[in-house]
């Protein structure tokens, strides 16, 4: 391989000639070989911190704070980061310094270099300088929280919210079209009083539209930057108006409300904002948990389960036992709930382990989120696409399961009392007779009265 | 001990004669030997279900669902329930069927009993009748997470919330205070540029002012109520405008908002909203776990350890070190902490696991988030009182930290560059020299330059 | 109240005359209004805490570092704690010094006092001190370790293992008793091949002997004592003999092996031994949370669930619906199971927690593991009582399930390949034929043949 | 790109004609866009699944299940998986379907391919057939289990044991190195007794010998292999023997003393053993994060922090502050420990939602726990090899401290008791004076007794 000298405060360090990188993304290279390829640092990351960068030279042009030549490449460069031109120029793991520093120079190595091609100079002659130019009224402490929550927001926006809406629109459609399709409700796994199998799915709904409406709450948080604190806090370097400026920047660039942060020592020194975004995130993944489970347990058997539903068989499910089909799209989604859970306990435990003015966790929770994110994002969407909008009911056997419930019996309470009603249950059960005839037997109705009171709609939905 | 005879569609079981509750209390009691004392169930859930019972009856009295004589009769007995006159009539635990029906049952027998014995009829007669007439138009399913958002509820505003914004404003007065102390600022534990004692007090202020009101955010989740949902969502057997009315008295009674959940079939089948308040809970703990540490190490010492600040000595430390002073209201604090992510987790897990109607977890959930909330405001408190208050500075040992600072040097990047301070630096650790001294030798500035720049307030405050 | 005066280092305290505690109790009881009687420090701690005084007054007595009187004074009264005589005098919570100073000084202090009235000295004469006499050549750095491990140890075989044993055993039995009823399989939740009631239940037993055998191995971690290490590990203040001593006396009045610990730096400063154990709690908790599922989705029903089991009605299950009957015992122990994942999480997050030559999350630790133990071992007994040893198989619904199921189709595999089976299964489910009908319609076997191949109980047990 | 086509029980699927997989295999590449690159499915799974096939094939020849010609070819084909030679024809993602069939399917696949090219017939030919041939004897519920502790006990010998040994055997010969370095020992963040920088190393080395030791106990419950119970655990369709002589073949090849499982039921159900050993792996990294923890506060400074160690600066540390040297390399570690306090969360809570026969989270806890396992190898051979070689003591800062430690009082207990010791040492404190002075003006011993007593050298090593 070709090589060039690159140097930094420490020395000289090879680099790759066809890199843009320089000295200290070289020596993280060598230095932080844990995770490989997996743990690169999310290209999220990356990209957020190409908009920071150019949002930065902006900044520091209008403030004066650098020539005019030399913002004006870093912007162009720094545009090519966003626009992915430059991806094979991050070699970086998450797993390097806490604060990501390595990350913030490789960024700043990167576009230095590539700007001082743009104005026709070598690369590694500074003469566009990561630290002096492109860093310039900033730090790595401040710049990588700022990417960090640019990066998680834009992601939540971009493929969460979509893929998540798109599954309540399904449950929303399924819920309409079912809406009269009487079922036994369960309630401790028993037979309960009867629900539609549109208000069952419909609470599918409910509940994602509830976790989504949390996590865009808890969002917010995110727009508040850490931008302008520098070093640990105090601004030091930058000019007084330049974080406010490149938040305005960020959020021109993304349609996002940032701002700076109204306490920037604390938004340096812990990332709560985040640890509640992942909070978020986890109830989501609760609730899809919880609405897996109750889809593969609707579409079990076919005969020896509950079967109130058929999904669509995608595929062999056994290599041995023939013609098996089996939920695998609700496996693939509670395998990324608990995957989520797992995320989210990282992230929080990560959050709690500041010291003094930073938290030296940064690029795990960055990671760990957007993982978290994108984990959740494509398997909503393939539970979605391949299972969801397949759902139909199965008729007979919802009809078979719905008229041997006792728990009909529910409906004679006003009537008769609840210790009465309890008499025809235990009488129907023990002598397998249907409700209205151990009812009847006990002469506390008359027939007429039974079938006034017992209609399963009218149980489903009383006050229609 | 004396006994009567209570009843219930089992059949009949043995009371103690003085104890209000009934047939199904006792039986739960015998069957659920789990926990003891220790995990009774929370006292705030009782009187949130007397708050609730009351409200139910007044409901229903409105809507002619009860008689006069008997809703009355209920309002005062539900009412003795809320002023804690009846706490030992409620002796089960937690650790119970998962819907708490047995702990509905409590509440239902004993005012059942209460109120018979009000209008003059013996215990056990079911003259009232605890499901007829006290559960009227309710299942445990929909009044269990009721009363537990209401307790939830209530109990961060009674203690949670006092508690953090006592210790707040203890941290903003002493930011205040200190507001001029110049000190060494830290990044990964590492000399940093400076900042003002003040500031590092005030980000503790901030860290906690963003938690709470994250956490404020969240409990609008539990103003969404289930009742009138009843078993499994439809409202069966309640009057259709029975939960409204109930949401709004209890609203009435406890100055919160309460309405009824937009989708009460999910109200019963996940408690995420909880969830959601829990993990803002973490959050807050994630705080706190970070500003204890901050205080114990820089209270660290006397000798050798940091020793920027005095903490009060409130207890002898050591039973073999004589004359030992420890950080205790601080580790007191942090254990705490590591027990609510732990409660945390507890009630995550258990919110994921719901089924169909139903998520039967719902006492473990009320437990370990009330026991959360109460840990942590006692803690707060107690540190607040015992060790924030008390809080002063070591000024000798933050005058010595902060002369041989060698991070000022980065107030001469703007005037010098990054790579001249670097090499500044380095020559004055490797040769023990000041900053000054190894600027001038290197002749990058003039003393007067140096003294100019190098101004440690000014660079704690670089924009005042 | 009446009071007598106490004095410590730091002065004179108030101390309720009827009590033996001391000064520094005191200091903690008014400094840690935390958690309250819920939180008081484990008994078993404290009777821990006895079985140590004794051992290491004996082990003093012996190596001439304690006068004979003294010593003998310290046992007698270090023996009342140990048989539960003085459990009143503990009045302190877990949320105190992170080392258990306070606790270790409670029975210093306790000990002395009793022990002074027993040689006829007055209360606060320290005629026999709690710190040069009780805790003679000890530390709290030590001793609370070693408390801690002792009565976890005990704790595990005195309830958790029995408990266990106990569900085992009732497994045992019932798998022996249903071991020729054959019914379907299930994987996937799907219908699977068959086996028989007997290997399903005997699986439950097979999860919780392992899950026995490796809390076992990892008990033996807890055998390793702090003891002797007193302060930081050195030994200092000890005679080198004491620890050795100690842990002898301990193993003789246990039972159990105990021993010093190899390296007694490590055994103040981290509780890896103890997280290991609550690893391995959390795993038995897991393998009941898959055995309790299990039970209560195979008694679902009565009529629109699996319903292949019968478990036993306890009481009845709802305040609305009449007759109804819950699987109430299953729905504590699965609670108690996220519970205990969130002590095991509050656990092994505060065993990370330690800095140099001290973990300073003793009590937390120690409360959350003890507690885990008795919520399991409580929870394991009301199941297995009121629940497991009721379990009796529906046969009518096992015979139902086992004759629909199209899995015994790959019995057909080793005839005539996987493919062909599959296009039988197929065509049964599509066309509602048997899988025999299909399968002589296909023409791929004589009636002969597949009578002869699909035969239930040798699906069941094929190698029987 | 060109295709073939390929035929599975569902119908005909295009597959990349350059690949040897088949129908199923696309199918689920197709169906779980769940993840990408990132969550491939671990080639160690591969790796070993390969292992597995070829012991299989070997069984089945020796027991007569499969032709000779079709079993050689097998067994040439997955040996060039365990090889390596084929790993671009496992593209499938952890996120699939829970059994792991999909891989199990993918693997079949390419041998049955490959075998066939072998023995001169055409890829899709099924000459040699997946199922009937490659599956012989096996099911995915009982293959992937096997595969995945196959893979982790490999991974665990492999990468983790060398580098964690490797990390003791450093701090080994360091604590040698500094057997005799005197220094401040520090509780509750606070000084206290002394010890030797030798003994605090050496704790460090103790610590992670115990982890070790613990999780090569767990990994022994790796040894017990699901393989020979098929499809739920009873053996179906294979030979008898099958699973002894593959769990024989497997042990030849591994040098693993590899077995069946005492009970296969248990073995699909539940992957416990693997929890146990996630719960060891989790307590390694409790005890990193201790270590690390210990290593950046000992280094910490250079002047305003404790600055007892000196580490290696292998990179600028600031992009803002120049000269400035972090613990880089322990950030690194520390978020991998939180990290992998993430995956044990998955794991466990995946471990715990197995139904009846089959645990379907198979995929994501193998994921998780090599993750976890490569990420700590990794981390700590970084560790190791950039900081933990290169620690030096910093004589002179060690000096100072132990010079004004006032817990050398310690030592006086013996001789004026523990009271006494403490009036010196605040006395001390408070004056600003030294021990000596302050006994001195006391009058609680002479020069000559404080100076034999109150020797930091003996204090650290008092029994030496």
């Amino acid at each position: 391989m070709e090589y060039r000298i690159e140097r930094d405060t420490m020395g000289e360090v090879k680099v790759p000639a066809d890199k843009y990188w320089g000295a200290q993304t070289q020596r993280s290279l060598e230095n932080f070989k844990i995770g490989g390829e997996r743990f690169r640092m999310p290209i999220q990351i990356i990209r957020a911190y190409g908009m920071l960068k150019k949002a930065a030279a902006r900044a520091n042009l209008e403030l004066g704070e650098l020539p005019e030549e030399i913002a004006r490449a870093i912007i162009q460069a720094a545009e090519e980061v966003v626009q992915g031109k430059l991806d094979d120029h991050f070699p970086l793991v998450v797993f390097q310094t806490g604060s990501g520093t390595q990350t913030n120079m490789n960024v700043n190595e990167v576009i230095a270099n590539r700007a001082s091609e743009l104005l026709g100079k070598p690369l590694g002659s500074k003469h566009v300088h990561p630290n002096d130019h492109v860093n310039r009224g900033q730090s790595s402490n401040d710049t990588f929280p700022t990417a960090m929550y640019v990066a998680v927001a834009l992601e939540l926006n971009r493929v969460l919210y979509p893929a998540v809406e798109g599954l309540i629109a399904t449950f929303q459609e399924k819920a309409r079209a079912f809406d009269s399709i009487v079922k036994v409700g369960r309630t401790h796994l028993m037979d309960a009083v009867p629900i539609t199998l549109g208000q069952e799915i419909g609470s599918w709904a409910a509940q994602l539209e509830y976790a989504l409406s949390a996590l865009r709450e808890m969002e917010k948080g995110l727009y508040r930057l850490a931008i302008g604190g520098t070093a640990v806090g105090t601004g030091l370097n930058a000019h007084p108006r330049f974080g406010e400026l490149v938040a305005r920047y960020l959020a021109e660039e993304t349609g996002l409300p940032f701002r700076v942060a109204e306490n920037r020592f604390a938004a340096l020194a812990a990332h709560d904002e985040l640890t509640n975004v992942m909070g978020a995130v986890r109830t989501l993944a609760a609730a899809l948990m919880k609405i897996g489970n109750d889809v593969r347990w609707l579409a079990s058997g076919p005969y020896a389960g509950i079967g109130e539903i058929f999904i669509p068989a995608n595929e062999p499910g056994s290599s041995i036992m023939p013609g098996k089909v089996n939920p695998t799209q609700v496996e693939a989604l509670t395998m990324v709930a608990v995957r989520v859970y797992g995320n989210d306990l990282a992230v929080s435990f990560a959050d709690s382990q500041g010291n003094f003015q930073l938290n030296v966790y940064k690029p795990v929770m960055a990671h760990a989120a957007l993982e978290a994110i994108d984990l959740l994002a494509d398997a909503v969407n393939s539970f979605n696409e391949h299972l969801a909008v397949g759902i139909e009911p199965n008729l007979e056997r919802i009809q078979e399961h719905l008229e041997k419930n006792p728990m009909l019996a529910t409906a004679l309470n006003k009537a008769i009392g609840y210790d009465k009603a309890a008499e025809i249950v235990k009488k129907a059960i023990k002598e397998k007779k249907t409700l209205k005839q151990a009812a009847l037997e006990l002469g506390y109705l008359t027939e007429e009265e039974f079938d006034r009171i017992v209609v399963p709609m009218r149980l489903a939905k009383p006050h229609a």
